[in-house]
């Protein structure tokens, strides 16, 4: 009799559910005989808040794969250090051991790997022969030694089409407004920003400006760059991130710096408004903005076909790996070299990369930031490598279903 | 030989051109001989800027069709009063007269209602035989003497779908972010707002809590709901209409009450920012907030069949309402009475509503707003008759057409 328990951790993305499926329908062609997920990331370890998701038939688990949000919950909890901390793996410990558990899987980004990393020492330490394997997911696309993270095409693919269409809307304005921000999120690093450069379809089409926050970021700059842009093209489309920073580190828009998550990451999110001021107080023209927010992370209806099967892949090999004796990794997404055989293919959302398996110190707490290469500084955009290696992580969609005009969705678990 | 013109005016919607397609469409089977689309609403008049809309073929039509944006070039340019006005006019009068116009056809909101009022005006004063018939379009819903305007079927099926999506992932995350707000455009009525409403599945699904221009906004009462909302599920998603004011009529977040667009209206948009902060001041717990703001007027990849399709419809209807000798009406939309012996057909969109004609006069300048009936107060929501007079406008789908993943548009005329 085996056991594994699988977690949700972090904020959600749309195909979080999709690996949550990969999952428990590998665990169940594996044999694994009790397949239990911990409600609430972490927290559902501490408060022995498990469902059996081995008693789910395969009709609610199709509904939950299709199903955005984190259907076991998802959490930013931070396990504390010191003599709390040690309380809380003497319980982690104590549960995992009391409920057999001899799989663990943790589905979240850079944070919660740091997570995982720990509850493997908390077991290794105490003997517990517990495999701990981490499964990425985020939207930011910043997590270190994966070619990409299962997420990050979904909402790139929901950014890159409402930039489109916006863009055409604002184009279609510029008469009378001149100026539109869209804000999108990313913490440090720009990468979803940055996808919104795939809306552009020709010279002067939207979007205009991208500011990353792997560039420091100059209010004088932007003022100029977004001037220019009115000159040439009667108005501008611009596109920042919301963790855009100048270079002694002030954060664009950031009121309170002393708002902090239990991450201790600061309150991010008002550049765009900020931005929006700036641009009516010293270019006097009208300026408005749009911040997509949690709509970016979990637009179902808009899901990359590879993101999703990828999502649910990175989930079964996890499983297949841990059963084989893995231990202590991440599953990483590992890009063949060289043409695409499968261009076809992949065109429909087949799975295309390979796996691979990365230390989880490798991963926890580290941030990937977009390399230096794939931006062009000078313009504040992106650069056509960057867009290749982008354009398959967008590619075929997940037809929703409808009812009443709307797409339905499972209730969480 | 006939000729008519056609423009669109104020903020596009996602089914303008559809409206514009209808237009074409029924100009060329009735025969006129001249169809001239003017770029940037009125201002296409007083540039003489045309473009030859009878010369494209059906491919481009459609394609335009699909597209969102005015294809044409929207605006906001109120037509002067005095003598800079009556210059405004005479040019106008010339123009239309140069090009031996006898019909003309502007799709736009109630502001653009009022403008095309006056160019009736315009040309009556002046013994010009022109034809003036508005056509409506709104995202805002708040024309009057309509059943319902075009635009808003599609903008409420896109709002109602992306609250679906996110409300699933906020109450995935309720345990460490209590509290979303997301913000919806139209102006001094409550219509979007309202529409997210359709994504409530069950008790206790978001929208938790919708506030309305319609209702007196009082801050304590605002926080008192949310607390409540967290003490019994844990969390709230929360909407809110960009125009809500107090019962002194201060608009909530509207620092600068003296920015103003040409029509006089206030500088709107920052409700959903200054709710965050109030929330994180005063209950101390987290809160996000998402703005959609020209993405719900855009969002043609979610647009409704119903609405795309009468938007066409009221387009040839206000065709043939011209030819007949119409004049210096607006086509209105009508619901039929009864039971709807075409429920099915309508599933798929198909046009339902009949049409009437309203004097410009009726319709300039005026506001619908949403009536008592349909407010529920006490709970800051609507009520299930509400619900039922929207269903059938977001019913139905628009299959997009996809390039490496995105949806595919056409250029601006």
């Amino acid at each position: 009799m085996s056991t594994c328990v699988v977690a949700q951790a972090g904020g959600p993305t749309a195909v979080i559910n999709s690996t949550l499926y990969g999952v428990v329908d590998e665990a169940k062609r594996a044999g694994i005989s009790k397949i239990l997920g911990a409600r609430g990331g972490i927290r559902g370890i501490l408060k022995e808040d498990f469902v059996d998701l081995g008693r789910l038939d395969q009709n609610t688990l199709a509904r939950i794969r299709r199903t955005p949000g984190a259907a076991l919950g998802g959490c930013r909890y931070k396990l504390p250090s010191g003599p709390e901390g040690s309380r809380d793996f003497d319980r982690i410990a104590y549960v995992l051991a009391k409920h057999n558990v001899r799989y663990f899987f943790y589905v979240g980004g850079n944070d919660s790997m740091d997570t995982a990393l720990k509850i493997h020492e908390c077991c290794a330490s105490r003997g517990l022969d517990v495999s701990v394997i981490g499964i990425p997911k985020t939207v930011d696309n910043d997590i270190c030694h994966t070619d990409h993270c299962p997420g990050y095409g979904s909402a790139a693919k929901y950014i890159a089409t409402c930039v489109r269409e916006a863009g055409i809307h604002a184009a279609s304005m510029y008469d009378d407004e001149k100026v539109v921000i869209l804000e999108t999120v990313g913490r440090n690093t720009g990468w979803l920003a940055a996808s919104s450069a795939l809306a552009k379809t020709r010279e002067g089409s939207a979007p205009h400006l991208i500011y990353l926050p792997e560039v420091d970021f100059s209010e004088d700059r932007f003022l100029a760059d977004v001037d220019r842009c009115i000159s040439r093209l009667g108005g501008a489309f611009v596109v920042v991130a919301e963790g855009i920073k100048t270079k002694d580190g002030r954060l664009i828009g950031n009121a309170d710096p002393e708002l902090k998550d239990p991450f201790g990451h600061p309150q991010l999110g008002e550049a765009a408004s900020y931005l929006c001021g700036l641009v009516r107080a010293r270019l006097k023209v009208s300026a408005r903005y749009a911040k997509l927010d949690i709509c970016q992370q979990s637009a179902m209806h808009l899901a990359s076909r590879t993101d999703w099967e990828e999502a649910a892949h990175v989930g079964r090999q996890a499983v297949s790996h841990a059963v084989a004796g893995g231990n202590c990794v991440m599953v990483s997404l590992r890009r063949p070299e060289g043409p695409d055989p499968k261009r076809d293919a992949r065109a429909r959302g087949e799975v295309r990369c390979g796996v691979g398996w990365v230390p989880l110190s490798l991963v926890a707490n580290m941030e990937r930031r977009m390399p230096d290469e794939w931006i062009d500084r000078s313009a504040a955009f992106v650069t056509p490598d960057f867009l290749s290696y982008l354009t398959p992580l967008v590619l075929g969609e997940v037809p929703a279903l409808l009812e009443s005009g709307l797409p339905v969705y499972a209730d969480p678990l």
